[in-house]
């Protein structure tokens, strides 16, 4: 929720002009995103978004990003598209930032996602799934498995600050998951971060996907684990089975399932749970009490993990064979 | 730079729906304005900006501003206005916050103001004073001579901590301006804060005012010292008096300064700058480090606050006689 950059008119102006999009009619900071600097641009032409990459994003990944945005949208996945300047470049620089200018898509994102939502959250996941199939770039999952232990030495002296018994609760966790960790599933490029503020909906229809930024290959079951902790749980930490059938019901409309993903997923549920437990605990730890962004609580991801230890059958996360 | 209060996607589709505005097509968190929540909202039928009103505005003062705006907009000066809702209120809460919905301007405001902006605010700036005359609503200036003591007096002692000697600069100014203060100058609504980011721009063509908040009944000739101090400065503290010329210039061919005012400019100066300078001072020592959003550094006042104390003749401030 940032504009950690800021254009000057004159900049934004003679940026706009190089892509031919005609007079800058408004050009305003958009509280949105902890990553980079973003602007809703409004030109003659239409709406675009603009961002500036920050410290957080490497440059050597903008490519994939930007490249999979492209290739999805030309497979026609409802998603930003970037655009290409009078010279043919999508990746530009900006008041000394890597930069890009992306479509505009319409739409809100919902804070209370009904099970309709999580319905067409799974749907879209699978397109995205099957459109990224034949993108050629690869970028690995910087924050899947073999990340995890490296990142928990970081903060591990002090996770006890966060709820007593925390460090141990994790060790014991990573010695679980990482040996039985499935060497093959089936994969390809994932979202990895699609959380409900991360889709937007006109009515009851899905009307784009956003924030590619931690976008990668993986499982694809793994990224149905992610969106069954984001989509599926209530306020209170239970599992709401409604809206975990929708979701993969979605998914499955589009790409059914196969055993060995169906199997697999209370694995990759926890690990997806422990994740995310993982960086809200080091952002907890790391972000000073007066940051204007404030760090998710980790004990959400917690509590999920949790849940997901104590599946017993699949048929627990609403799985229906289609 | 933000937004304070997070509105719901089932909440601001029900608030515009009170207006008649339309489905909601897109609704994002602008990163702009330290006091206030703004969002801009697009819906079916136009734009517009929400604003919901923080801690910092008090809840009183708002019909004094929403009417401002109303009667200035009727008067066809550039500025939002405030929509009216389907039962005629133009201010609701929100999220348990004041809000109020205005419609949206284009433009871009000026980084780094030319001579021929500075003309186009100083016009604008009298025909605000000129279109505010017969608002029948007061709101007595909280930050005018009354007020700059007791906010002295709640730094003062850390005032060093700033620049050496500062404590004793501002103790001295205030023996000398608070006595010499004129008593009775040509007054009404002034807009008491019209810094370059508060003008939107199209080309060289002014498009809009914005930001009433500080919105008040003063001397008129005191909101032109303001934009003095706030457009004809460089980054090197040094006076521009092309644009001094330009400012007066642009004011005067809407309403000339009266030899009162003209006379009591050096010194209307010196207590803007003032204003400016204990605001800042005390921003500066109560934000924390951390805090996203930066306070301005007290010194860029301190420099003006001497560039006037040594004026001699109001012609120094390139004022020309209409």
């Amino acid at each position: 929720m940032a504009v950690y950059t800021e254009v000057p008119d004159d900049e934004i102006e003679a940026f706009a002009a190089s892509y031919g999009l005609g007079e800058v009619l408004s050009f305003k900071g958009i509280a949105e995103g902890v990553e980079n600097s973003n602007y809703l641009v409004v030109t003659e032409r239409d709406q675009y978004i603009l961002t500036l990459y920050e410290k957080r994003v490497q440059p050597k990944d903008l490519p994939f990003f930007l490249g999979l945005m492209e290739h999805l949208a030309a497979a026609q996945f409802t998603c930003p598209t970037p655009l290409r300047d009078l010279e043919g470049r999508n990746l530009r620089e900006l008041c000394g930032r890597p930069a890009a200018l992306v479509s505009f898509l319409s739409g809100l994102y919902v804070r209370k996602p009904r099970a309709k939502h999580c319905e067409l959250a799974g749907r879209a996941l699978a397109q995205l799934h099957e459109c990224g199939k034949n993108f050629e770039i690869q970028r690995k999952n910087a924050l899947g498995p073999d990340g995890w232990r490296p990142l928990f030495e970081r903060f591990s002296d002090q996770a006890d600050e966060i709820s007593a018994g925390l460090g141990d609760e994790i060790r014991n966790e990573l010695d679980v998951l990482l040996p039985a960790w499935p060497a093959d599933l089936p994969g390809g490029v994932i979202h990895a971060d699609l959380f409900p503020d991360n889709i937007f909906f006109r009515g009851d229809e899905l009307s784009g996907v956003i924030d590619f930024y931690f976008a990668c290959n993986d499982f694809f079951a793994y990224d149905v684990a992610i969106c069954l902790n984001a989509w599926c749980f209530e306020p209170d930490y239970s599992f709401n089975i409604t809206k975990g059938q929708a979701l993969l019901r979605g998914y499955q409309s589009v790409r059914p399932l196969a055993d060995s993903e169906r199997n697999a997923l209370p694995l990759l549920a926890r690990g997806s749970a422990l994740r995310f437990l993982l960086t809200r605990s080091y952002d907890w730890l790391n972000t000073a009490p007066d940051a204007f962004v404030k760090p998710h609580n980790p004990n959400d991801y917690l509590r999920r993990l949790r849940f997901h230890q104590a599946i017993k059958t699949v048929g627990e996360y609403g799985i229906e064979v289609p």
